[in-house]
C-alpha cells in the first residue's frame, strides 16, 4: 500500500508560497490510517517507549492510537490556558512571532522512557521544544516519530542526538 | 477499575464557578486510557460504526484510537482556517460569543454510518453542530459516545433522536 496515495497536495495553504500536506485523505481510510499507525506502533515498540508525548491536535491523532495499543499513556503537550493544573512550560521562536508549549509539571516521572509522537516533522521547533520540556521533567526521550518529513527543512539535524523515524518524507 | 479515580476536580477552571473534570491522569495511565477507550470501542461495533467524527482537540485523543482498533476511518472536526481543502461549515451561540465548526465537504459519503467521539457531553452545543455537519453530507449518525457526560447540563435532551453513550456520568 503506497501512503503517499491518501496525502493530499494543497498549493498556497496556510499562506501563499506553502505546499500543504494534508493527511485528512489518510485519516478517513481505515486501511491507510491503521497501515500507517502499525508503523508507528513498531517504532514505539523498538525504543521500548514507556508512554507517549503528543503535541496538541494532530499529535493526538496518531499518538493516543499508539498509547491504546501498547496500553501505555498519554501525555498531551498544549498551548497555554488549556491544562487546569500546574504546568511547565517553553517558548520558542517562530518565523513570526513566537510559540509556547506546555505540559502538566506531573505528567511525566523521572526516568521514564518518553516517545514524541507528531505528524509533521518540519523545522523541528515544536519537537525540540516538547523535548526539552520531558528532559526538565527527567524524562528520556528514546524516540520522536512522525508520519511525514519534510527533508529539505532539516529538522533531523536539530535532533542529531535521538533516535527519529519517519513513515513518508518529502 | 474506577476511572473516575482518574479524572481530576479542579475548581475554578477555565474560569471562576467553573468545576472542571480534568481527564490527563486517566490519559497518562495506560490501564485506565485502554480500559476507557475499550468501552468507547465496544459502543461503536454496537452501533456498527463505519467511520468516527471528532471535534478537535479532545475528539481526537479517544476517537483515533477507536478509528484504529476497528481499522476504520477518522475524520477531524475543526475550527475555521485548519482544513486545506473545500468545507461546509456550521456556526452556533455559546454563553459568550459562538463557535463555527468546519468538515471537509468531501469527509462523509452519503448513507455512512458516523459515530461522533468527544470527551466531554455538557451542553451538547459542539455535538450537535456536527451532527448537522454530518446529516449535510447525508450520513447517518448512529450514536454520540463520550468519555464524560455532565448530567446537570442536559445536554442528552438534546440529543433524544440519538443513540448517546457515555463511560462516566457527574
Amino acid at each position: 500500500m503506497d501512503l503517499k496515495e491518501y496525502v493530499a497536495s494543497v498549493e498556497n495553504f496556510p499562506k501563499e508560497g506553502i505546499l500543504f500536506r494534508d493527511i485528512t485523505p489518510l485519516m478517513q481510510s481505515g486501511e491507510a490510517f491503521h497501515e500507517a499507525t502499525a508503523k508507528l506502533i513498531a517504532f514505539a515498540k523498538e525504543v521500548g517507549a514507556e508512554i507517549i508525548a503528543g503535541p496538541e491536535s494532530r499529535g493526538f491523532i496518531f499518538g493516543c492510537p499508539v498509547a491504546y495499543e501498547l496500553k501505555i499513556g498519554f501525555v498531551p503537550v498544549r498551548k497555554p490556558g488549556k491544562l487546569p493544573r500546574k504546568t511547565i512550560s517553553y517558548k520558542y521562536d517562530l518565523e513570526y512571532g513566537s510559540n509556547e508549549l506546555h505540559m502538566h509539571a506531573d505528567s511525566i516521572k523521572p526516568k521514564q522512557k518518553v516517545l514524541i509522537i507528531d505528524d509533521l516533522l518540519a523545522t523541528g521547533g515544536t519537537v525540540e521544544a516538547t523535548i526539552k520540556l520531558v528532559e526538565d521533567m527527567g524524562g528520556e526521550v528514546v524516540g520522536c516519530a512522525f508520519l511525514i518529513e519534510l527533508e529539505d527543512l532539516k529538522g533531523r539535524e536539530l535532533l542529531k542526538d535521538y533516535n527519529v523515524y519517519s513513515v513518508m518524507k518529502y
